[in-house]
């Protein structure tokens, strides 16, 4: 590799002191308009870089924004996170960030590669996903006053539960599938889903549920739930249909159960997260738009890290029905 | 946040120079043993970290690994890469390094993207996954003699394709797929891959051939070819059965196109990338030991940094057949 340039060349060649390089590039208020033009040629002219090493020992920013990478889970719905990596890995490099991976398995182990990173890389900010209720990692993040913001709203009450977030509306979700159902004729309209006390799944239900009771439509006794998986969505959704036959459609709380409640029975199902697998088989699924979100999240990060007080805001974004044969 | 222990807080407590702390941090053959462990001592102590952007200043090294993510592709494989980065994360951590990802569309934008990360965030190593032939990347990479290990072996016989490179041995899981189906009885078996010209795709087809001729069966006629996907998959082995109508079982070269060639008609079919969707649906595959493979990437990344000749050198790993219904 070439020999690098640096700052003291770039103070050579522009006749300036290495000072005056420096505020040319980090502090451009303090330098004349003219030297500062000057400076800035020289630096094309040669190629200069600036050593990141050096501007965070100087400006205490590292230009890294950390997140969790997490294993693949039932395999189905891992290409969300993955989907969503993606977009804030762009979205991040057009604002001159790089993301940084980390994993963790549990709220305590995250709090350990927090303070990891921060005592090595000193990431600006975090990205935390997959938020809950009781989440001690919001907790930890405040109380040591970091930057952040949560894909995934705040799913409790609690004072500190006040941070800048970007979330997709999963009621607005279910209740667009459950509204695409009822278009189509369904009236007796189940809901498979998650173990009440899950945010996501509480709101994935809210959707169906308010959905049904403006139409008018009862729902007692429609509602079965289950750990998230293709076997234990069948299973519920067998149970349901054998409980209510005159039940003639689904609606899941993801394409796990979605998936399997197909095999339950011939009912229509819709699911949610719109994954690979949903495409392959023909499932109607609930699509979020991840790299809007993950944009989202990037935009709101650079308000914060700017110092914008009000960054401490949220983005509840709607996701959109993907209708095909299944329901 | 509690104030920062800084180097001079350590050298206080310890009794000992800045320098000292410094040395016995970085180069311990150079401090004495008593006084290396009083140090290591109060730095546990205190709690004192290593600041990143300060080591790096001063050792070259900025303990990050770069690596591109993809974007979500026809959504059926790219659960692989997703698995492979999150191998790599974890691999990487436990040798104290960190993943930072970058985005990029075309070789030309990867060199592009290699440039400003060299010039920013100065990476140690770069871990290049889909090798292909004629990869200009490894050329830039070898010729600006960076560190750096391919996930896939090079697919050229350059002079310049001798770099360290881990892979997952193709031609074995075809070959083992092929076996499988040897073993069940069938004689005609079919091959449905990609178009002539991809290293990945010519390997796997050559694991099917090799193992027909080992059984002495001829395999003239039986190979289709077509762009990945499902529907065009479909299209391939519609054409491959109607042709050849004796033939009772497909190999494929992915689980798309496996997919795609289960609804083409009543034959045994064997996929490749084990997927979530040949999970769901329970589609015989060819598994490729992801984790092991990120694993050995950071394991040869750890030796070229530490400067080692040897490491030079290349690791076939062997994929296994995960059988189901379809096969």
């Amino acid at each position: 590799m070439a020999d690098k340039v640096t700052i003291a060349d770039v103070a050579r060649a522009a006749g300036v002191s290495r000072q005056t390089v420096s505020n040319a590039l980090n502090a451009p208020g303090v330098v004349r308009e003219e030297t500062r033009r000057r400076v800035l040629d020289v630096v094309e002219e040669l190629g200069y870089r600036v050593n990141q090493a050096a501007r965070q020992m100087r400006t205490g920013r590292s230009r890294l924004i950390a997140i969790r990478i997490d294993p693949d889970q039932d395999g189905v719905s891992g290409s969300v996170h993955d989907r969503f990596l993606h977009g804030l890995t762009e979205a991040a490099a057009k604002a001159g960030y790089r993301v940084l991976l980390y994993t963790a398995d549990g709220d305590a182990a995250e709090i350990a590669a927090f303070e990891d990173l921060l005592g090595a890389h000193e990431p600006d900010a975090f990205v935390l996903a997959s938020t809950h209720h009781g989440d001690r990692r919001i907790s930890w993040l405040l109380d040591n006053d970091l930057r952040f913001v949560t894909f995934g709203r705040p799913w409790s009450d609690l004072p500190n539960a006040r941070h800048p977030w970007v979330d997709v509306d999963g009621a607005a979700g279910t209740a667009a599938a459950t509204r695409h159902l009822l278009a189509a004729g369904h009236r007796r309209i189940g809901f498979v889903g998650w173990p009440p006390g899950s945010g996501v799944g509480d709101d994935r239900q809210a959707g169906w549920a308010t959905t049904l009771a403006s139409a008018g439509i009862a729902a007692a006794g429609l509602i079965r739930v289950a750990t998230d998986g293709v076997a234990t969505g069948e299973a519920a959704a067998r149970d349901l249909l054998t409980a209510n036959p005159d039940v003639t459609a689904l609606v899941c709380a993801s394409d796990s159960l979605a998936l399997g409640a197909r095999a339950a029975g011939p009912v229509a199902v819709t699911g949610f997260d719109d994954t690979p697998v949903a495409r392959v088989v023909g499932l109607t699924s609930v699509h979020q738009p991840l790299a809007e979100a993950a944009a989202s999240c990037v935009a709101l990060l650079e308000r914060i890290l700017a110092g914008d007080p009000s960054a401490r805001t949220h983005m509840l974004l709607t996701p959109s029905l993907i209708v095909r044969q299944s329901a």
